[in-house]
């Protein structure tokens, strides 16, 4: 380590003090690094791979250490390589609708910076006001804005990257088509940071939508909001935001940061439409419409800022959760759209006969649901039942066609059940690729792969 | 070839006439296989690449055999593996918004199906009344529709598909969005047939939309066409196609399939919305008068059949193009959209110097251009002058920040060209993927890589 801080001085920290805050992320897992590194330019992260390579040194990838599944928590003797100081936004081009950015540009401000030129970059986790755009790229993050814009991948153009050897790519195009060669850009893209570490990201960019409505509904029957939810969408409108909450969830939200939701509801639809304003107004009307027609209750934000308040309601679910129980196990499960009902059930059943609290939010138009499992990690006997759980509800996930992980990758925490969803052949497929890419395996080892 | 015709009675041919009529696509290039396969099932396919690869007996995938750079064209003592037999839509999910198909389904009949259901698959590559699905995949294929609605890799959710050794794979998800390992999914789109042989689709659709109106202009300059462009694109509308057509395409249009286009027009706009009634009407309005500022003279077609009229005449550009000369050398450049007029000025230059005939067309919204270099090749002194020009277009194109294919692939007219745009380190990552998947190289060899 000596060696790495003379190569880069002022750029590597051994206090005690770094090496905690950069062990750990929002999965709750911890470990302490060997060191902690601060890139700021694709030839630091170069020379910190090749070092790292010619000494066998692990290395992981941070971004804000924001990721959900332990995705950037080191392993024992690893070097944490942090992108957090490369934050610029290097490009924004209007003519062509692209922008590039380095890694550690927080999604948030990206967001702000291009609202200023009228441009739009849809993906939104509801972590945007700290997570990065790197870490967006190698979890191709999604968020509440994907059932009409889709998630990270379908944004991002091409990328400069770092092999684990120390030898700088170049991926994708800066035209909006491009079909040389194979798709290395997506094959980074939600590789969770083990093939190659993102320096640029060349993004697409959208205009920026005229105006904005929020719905609220509000059901005292979760199979109506289900059926609201698919009649919506069947009519032809699709909302940049089709958003639900299930009783337990309304609840913590209230009690954490009260909005002012009726407690006697048993589902929460939030809709946002987005477009020309005479559009958005009709499409509002008739999704009114559908609402009361299946007996739901529902208000229109009048203005956007009233809006932008429910929205931040939503965003507020998260820490909202952790005041009902000190430890939350937090999956993000995907069912396709239409089997949203039967999971609610089969969870409710699961919640029942083990006595763990369950509460359900998320994508209703994606089948994406954040599944929160509530125990106390100090008490080993609840958290060992709750652990038990997941596997359960993985297993039922995939009966219904669906998938382990919508949103938050596979990491750590999600490694030992991969194999519940990809069979032997496509896994060793993927780890070959990976073989490819790092032949000594020293980038973010043990993650993704059991 | 007898073992594998007792194998699969009634499915393998080496009559000549069959062997020539599998030998070659639409990029001209020729070469007669050892034998023709109609796969029925993933079993045959399973069943043929199992033996070809014990038998190390190079295997060409083929759809409807509609590429442009020689992608199925068979090597020497190659098997050619026709999926066009394949060709049912299994399942339409409305409830789920997504299909799956065989590789052979025709992409316009699929088009025609969903619009029944009231559905809409955007990918609409100029030859869709012939192409497949599986082609499409195989190449990721674009079309006009590009511009709005994105290229083949945006729909595609999952695949089943063949390894060369005979395995079956599953990738991707049943539903919206899934981060569960890598992105096999979007490795094998666009691989041209080099990793795997495709047969299931399973791809995402969307609401068909209200209404379509088209809008023709016509401009006596270039540059005020290109501006127009940029304008429409800049006011934050995104037409579902906006297509130029130069002079000499349009002529060639003329003469071909006349649509009454004037003969002293500079460069055509063809503009395609889509969308609401009221939504698009204002919408054509703003580019109408956009088109009216910079010169241009502007009409709308009054109803959907006179839309298709239009859109009819810009299919029959590459068949009227042959009328021109006996040989196209068709490219299909991209640029970053705002370098599109430096890009045809060049073209003209490169044009005038060497007195060989370009025409361009293509799509004006994403900067990627059909250029078509009119030369006979039984002339070879001319031939020869053409086929140089080649490398002096893509070395400009790469200078704009371009890319050497927008949607037709590398294959095999391509493949000496591949190292001017990837990189060195970037395509051994390439051919060690290659390598991953089929270690033997029976799958497509010779395509892509030199």
């Amino acid at each position: 380590m000596k060696k790495l801080a003379e190569m880069l001085p002022g750029k590597v920290s051994t206090e005690p003090e770094d090496l905690l805050c950069y062990g750990f992320d929002a999965s709750g897992l911890q470990a302490a690094p060997a060191a902690v590194v601060w890139a700021q330019s694709a030839e630091d992260v170069a020379k910190i791979l090749g070092f790292a390579y010619s000494n066998n040194i692990p290395v992981i990838p941070r971004g804000a250490g924001s990721g959900m599944t332990g995705g950037s928590v080191p392993s024992k003797g690893a070097v944490v390589l942090s992108l957090e100081r490369m934050n610029k936004i290097l490009e924004i081009d209007r003519e062509n609708m692209s922008v590039l950015v380095e890694p550690g540009v927080i999604n948030g401000n990206l967001q702000r910076e291009l609202q200023r030129h009228k441009l739009f970059y849809p993906p939104d986790p509801a972590s945007m006001d700290f997570c990065t755009i790197g870490g967006n790229v190698a979890e191709n993050s999604g968020g509440p804005r994907a059932v009409k814009y889709g998630v990270t991948r379908d944004y991002v153009m091409g990328l400069e990257a770092v092999l684990p050897d120390g030898r700088i790519i170049n991926t994708g195009v800066k035209t909006a088509k491009g079909v040389v060669g194979y798709d290395l850009t997506r094959l980074l893209v939600g590789s969770e940071g083990t093939l190659a570490v993102v320096t640029k990201v060349r993004l697409r960019v959208l205009p920026l939508p005229e105006a904005v409505i929020t719905l609220l509904a509000l059901f005292d029957d979760t199979a109506r909001a289900g059926a609201a939810v698919g009649k919506i969408l069947t009519n032809g409108i699709i909302p940049r935001a089709l958003e639900f909450l299930d009783r337990g969830t309304i609840h913590a939200v209230e009690n954490y940061k009260p909005v002012g939701f009726p407690k006697d509801t048993e589902a929460l639809l939030l809709i946002e439409l987005d477009g020309r304003p005479q559009t958005i107004a009709k499409e509002a009307e008739r999704i009114s419409e559908i609402i009361r027609n299946l007996r739901g209750e529902v208000t229109m934000a009048e203005d956007e800022a009233a809006g932008e308040k429910l929205c931040e309601a939503r965003r507020a679910v998260s820490p909202a959760l952790y005041h009902l129980k000190p430890t939350k196990i937090n999956e993000d499960i995907a069912v396709p759209r239409s089997r949203i009902p039967e999971m609610l059930m089969t969870l409710n059943r699961l919640s029942e006969e083990t006595g763990i609290t369950i509460v359900n939010f998320g994508h209703a138009g994606d089948g994406n649901i954040h599944v929160n499992i509530m125990a106390d990690r100090n008490n080993k006997e609840e958290y060992d039942r709750a652990q038990n759980l997941v596997k359960e509800i993985f297993r039922a996930t995939l009966e219904l066609g669906g998938t382990l992980s919508g949103e938050h990758g596979v990491g750590l925490t999600k490694a030992a059940y991969i194999s519940m969803e990809i069979p032997p052949a496509e896994l060793d497929l993927m780890k070959r690729i990976k073989g490819v890419f790092d032949p000594k395996n020293i980038l973010n080892p043990g993650k993704i792969f059991p």
